[in-house]
């Protein structure tokens, strides 16, 4: 009995669609709509694909959504001064910096952009104030993925009250505030990462398990409780056949999509678990347009926060 | 085989008696010592305690301490006015306003206040961009029992790389913070609360247990994995004589002090614990005067922060 597949496509199309007349309703209010800035440094493929998946999205829901570009030469002077505009702009409801910036301006650099943006535009919720006010249950912006996340298990009607929640992975961007947003809604959460002992026994205990470690096919059915939810986080290219081969088994259309030359990307959830888990997120069309969804719904939120 | 009681009188001498060659260091550069000022609104009898423990341990330190009183019938206007002033005064490095204020003013008005004080004082760890920052790991000031807890931990040479931690309790003072300064420790953490289902049982698999919910010897021998750590965080008053009797036998020198009219105050865990677990928190002695000593170490953190 394969486990029910958690949509996350039609859920984020779900989301999107509401949205359009709560923007239209802020337009007409305000004679402009809500609008998204995206700063985007340097040429990096993926995060060009990331960016135009954010732009169109955003103006398909009614934003308005202005990419600003800075070459991968750019200063670290440069990309705070753009930021501080952007944060003067009174035109600008929410400022998302694509990371990773160029690996050339280095970590501490992204640290302090990401700091610098205004808790108020701060779309991303990356800001610590914002972190702390998550953290606290009193999040205006909260952050994309894991906001997405507690979206599809509400809305596919799976409680979390006393439920065991375990949480793989301890990222700033997934893990921790998953496992924030996961007690909020009165779950008990465990939260697992690299230095936990037996992984796959404490993640066996879940009803619903959230990997979010970044390892193709990393959580494999001897991870999963027969019948949990399982939400796989991952979104891991693969660029070896064998992998994809060894994970899909040679019959699988994905393993003519690598020979076609297609991108493959697969989560950290191995294939095997639809057998045994109660109910599952695809990847990809799971958790991934979840994300934008909500990254939509907060520019929303800046524009009506800040238009009081 | 008794556990091995962890004694947080002599830890938290232990952290004082380092801070004072600090402070005096602060003072000579600086030309006054880092000041602690506090506010206290009304004439709660523990609230006055707690304050005058304060104050004492302070200047025990070296420490400027100034206790700014109002009456219980001062408006919110007046409590906010104090703390804008007091993030004005330059000769002001921390500020705390000792909690609960009068509940005439409400909930919410603690909340507005808390949120008004500068992150840069903010020595209770309030503050939401301070509570951001301990969640990615790089706080400045640290919420003041957790982060005694981990001290204790520490100097006790108490390993977490890997162990299961579970805490009972989600407050935003211990339950959380603790969690997240846990789990920044390599442990794996579980958070449990009034909403989990078998509590004794996921308890009993913890290598170190804290238990921070407030309810007078609730943590029994069930709850304890023989040889386990745990931290006691509770102080519950005793106000009735059954339940000394009932924790602690007719013959403890506790019935005695009660009969005396002493106050009695005890922890969240049973005595019995102490027959079973490895090593153990007392209460008094424990956790509680590692929270003062923890509270001089952010004022001089915020001071020596402020001077940059």
């Amino acid at each position: 009995m394969p486990a029910r597949k958690l949509d996350g496509v039609a859920t984020a199309a779900a989301i999107r669609a509401e949205l359009v007349p709560k923007v239209e309703a802020f337009t007409a209010r305000a004679g402009r709509p809500p609008s998204l800035h995206i700063l985007l440094v340097g040429d990096d493929p993926g995060s060009q694909v990331y960016v135009r998946n954010k732009e169109r999205a955003g103006r398909e829901a009614g934003l308005d959504v202005v990419i600003h570009r800075l070459p991968a030469s750019a200063a670290a002077g440069e990309v705070m001064s753009e930021v501080r505009a952007l944060n003067e702009d009174d035109g600008c409801d929410g400022i998302l910096v694509q990371s990773p910036l160029p690996h050339t301006l280095g970590k501490k650099v992204e640290q302090l952009v990401f700091d610098l943006i205004s808790p108020a535009k701060d779309v991303d919720c990356f800001h610590p104030e914002n972190v702390g006010r998550l953290a606290q249950g009193r999040a205006i912006l909260g952050p994309c993925t894991p906001s997405g996340v507690i979206e599809l298990l509400v809305r596919e009607q799976i409680q979390t009250v006393g439920k065991l929640a375990v949480v793989l992975g301890r990222s700033e961007i997934v893990g921790k505030p998953m496992a924030l947003l996961l007690l909020q809604r009165d779950a008990t959460v465990t939260i697992c990462h690299s230095k936990t002992k037996d992984l796959a026994a404490t993640a066996k205990e879940a009803d619903i398990l959230v990997a979010a470690i970044g390892r193709p096919g990393f959580v494999t059915p001897e991870f999963v409780k027969p019948g949990a939810v399982v939400i796989d986080v991952g979104i891991n290219p693969l660029p070896d056949r064998d992998q994809v081969v060894g994970l899909f088994g040679e019959a699988s259309p994905r393993v003519a999509a690598f020979d076609a030359k297609k991108p493959v990307i697969t989560g950290d959830v191995h294939p095997a678990v639809a057998e045994i888990a109660g109910a599952l997120t695809p990847v990809p069309g799971g958790v991934g347009p979840l994300t934008i969804a909500m990254l939509l719904k907060n520019t929303l939120t800046a524009a009506e926060t800040r238009r009081g």
